[in-house]
Parts: C-alpha cells; sequence; structure tokens
C-alpha cells in the first residue's frame, strides 16, 4: 500500500524537514519491524538525509547547490528549469530507511528532506513499508 | 530472481530511456504490488530518473555533467577514465520504484534513465520485483 | 534484523572498502536470495559503489569531491564541515545491492565503498538482509 505525504515550498529552492510525516507514515502502517522506502513523484525535486539540528547547515547546502549548478545561458531547455533538473539528478528522489520498534532508524543528527529546486509549489512524496519477511 | 536489462550506448557520454524494458520486466515477473529494484553492474554508468518529455532536458544535463567533472589533467588513474567513474558515484547505481497495479509508479514527467560515462558500450542493468509481504 | 558494521577512518576525506564486512553481513544472515541494505548513520559520510581495483581512481575521486566542495568561507555552520554534509547530500547514505546464492551480486569491478567526508572518526554502518517472498 502506497501513501502519499503533501510537501508546501514557499521558495524556488528550500529544505523542508519531512521526518514527522514520514515517522507518522511508519506509525500508521503497524508494520513494527522492516524498511521505509521514499519516491519523490517529480523532476525538480529530490530526498535526502542530513543534519536536522542547525539550520545553518540547510542554508549552506541550499546556497551551495545554487552556487553549483547555476541557470547558465547555455541551457536550451525553453522552461528555464534545467539547473533544478540537474539538482535532481544529484540528489535523487528514492531512499530507503530502516524501521525498528516502529521508529525509523536515524543516527542521532540525521533528519529526512524533501528538497525543492523549482518551487513554490504544492508536491508529493509518495511512502511505502515493508515489513521483514 | 534477477532479470537484465540490455543497454547499448552509441556516445561517451549519453542518457538512454530504459522505462519501456523495466516496464516489460514488471509485466514478465506477474508482481501487481510491491518494488522494482535496479543495479548498474558497472562503474562508470549510473541510473537516473528525470524528465522524459522534452530532449533539451536530457541534452542540458549531459552537457552540465561533462563541464561539471571534466577529465582534468591532474587525475592520476592510467585509463584516463576517472571522470566517468566520479559521474557515477554522483548519480548513483541503485534505484527503487514502486509497482503498483502491476505498473511503474512514476510521476506525470518521470522516466528512468540509464547513463553512460564512458561509451560507446554494451551495458547491463540488473532487475529484482518483490512483492508486498 | 539489523547488523552494524563500524568503520575507522585515518583522514579527513576517505574511501573505505568495506565489501568483505558487508558480504560477511550477508552470510550470516543465512538469507541465499534478496536484498542487502545499507544505510550510513551519519551527517558528514556517504556509501558508494564504484571501482575497487586500481587505488588510483579511489584517489582521483576523493580529491575531485574535495575541489568540488570547498570549504568556502561564506558557510555559516559553526562547526565549520558545512562541506562535509554537502559531500555527503551528493553520494548519498543509502544503498540497496542484490543478493544471489549467499553472494553480493557486483559487477567485474565493483566494491561497496564507506566515504568519509569530516575523519577521522570511528563510524557505523547498518546493514539489513532481506529475503525474496
Amino acid at each position: 500500500m502506497i501513501r502519499y505525504i503533501t510537501v508546501k515550498s514557499r521558495s524556488r529552492t528550500e529544505l523542508i524537514n519531512i521526518t514527522e510525516q514520514v515517522q507518522e507514515a511508519v506509525r500508521v502502517s503497524k508494520i513494527t519491524h522492516g524498511l521505509c522506502h521514499l519516491f519523490v513523484l517529480h523532476t525538480t525535486a529530490g530526498i535526502t538525509i542530513n543534519e536536522g539540528a542547525d539550520p545553518a547547515v540547510q542554508r549552506d547546502m541550499v546556497n551551495f547547490f545554487d552556487k553549483l549548478v547555476p541557470n547558465d545561458p547555455y541551457f536550451t531547455h525553453a522552461e528555464g528549469n534545467s539547473d533544478a533538473h540537474i539538482k535532481s539528478s544529484i540528489v535523487g528522489t528514492a531512499k530507503t530507511i530502516f524501521v525498528e520498534n516502529s521508529r525509523l532508524v536515524l543516527g542521532t543528527w540525521q533528519a529526512i528532506y524533501f528538497w525543492e529546486f523549482d518551487g513554490p509549489r504544492e508536491r508529493r512524496v509518495a511512502v511505502k513499508i515493508s515489513g521483514d519477511s
């Protein structure tokens, strides 16, 4: 069974912490031990797991990516968002996280982020929890 | 059970749409609900999910990556393809996609691409479909 | 069931081949056909699959990444390791590898690497093996 998390971004590029929403999807599934699969259904966004404590890290990450992949004038895609597509392929749209005792298994500093590269928009992340066989 | 998709690249760097071949592997598996795991068995290629509509996006992606990771003269690997290895680690060689009603669950604009970084060559992508428990 | 691989890095940035330790976790699990899921429990490290033969490739990869993501003075995170967080999101902290006949299914040249971006430290990689249903 697939559940969907809705994410609303407010800037063109932005990291949005979705850890609580993913944890809630795990709880609702009633699966205690297994895997939590996440999949972003868009081509100009991604999903990443990184530090959840200091907001300065998120700011540095977003700023660096915007500098690493600028919206260069040599791009040919008429929609003008090739930079967002490229960032999506660098970060990736799929991640798998472990589940133990009905909780996501994350390191002390880890949080799950939806990474918006072409907002602001409303977005969807698909979630599937599979139990240990 | 593992199935293999064969991909033939015609350039050194190239995005090849393999969505139909992956969908065919799902159909043949007879699994209606579950997960489709993909794994590239090479160190100078990758797999990514990105826009399948406008070919200009693919062109911009390939060109940008070639600019981002040039074949710099300071590389020490004698085979001269360190740029291809680096691109492979940026894009990744493994992806997991959801399956529902015998169909890959992809967003409206998403397609699955094999990314050749050191072609032209014949390549192999391993596919495994697992059913919901 | 989750097993943990311990990795000790000796430099700030370093690729550490953990293929044998992952293969050992597969053997101990007694699962012959399925999937091996890996997850790095840190925000300044990653996991990648790349060439295991020529050490020059690993050297080129590490050096290129250090050049691609320098520790720029405009970073605002007080701990001074934003470059390591960014590299972690580029490479990723989760990978899934196929298992067949109790062996990891890897291409001829592929090895599994833990990528340290902010060492030297002792690190942990979570491993879960799931059997084919």
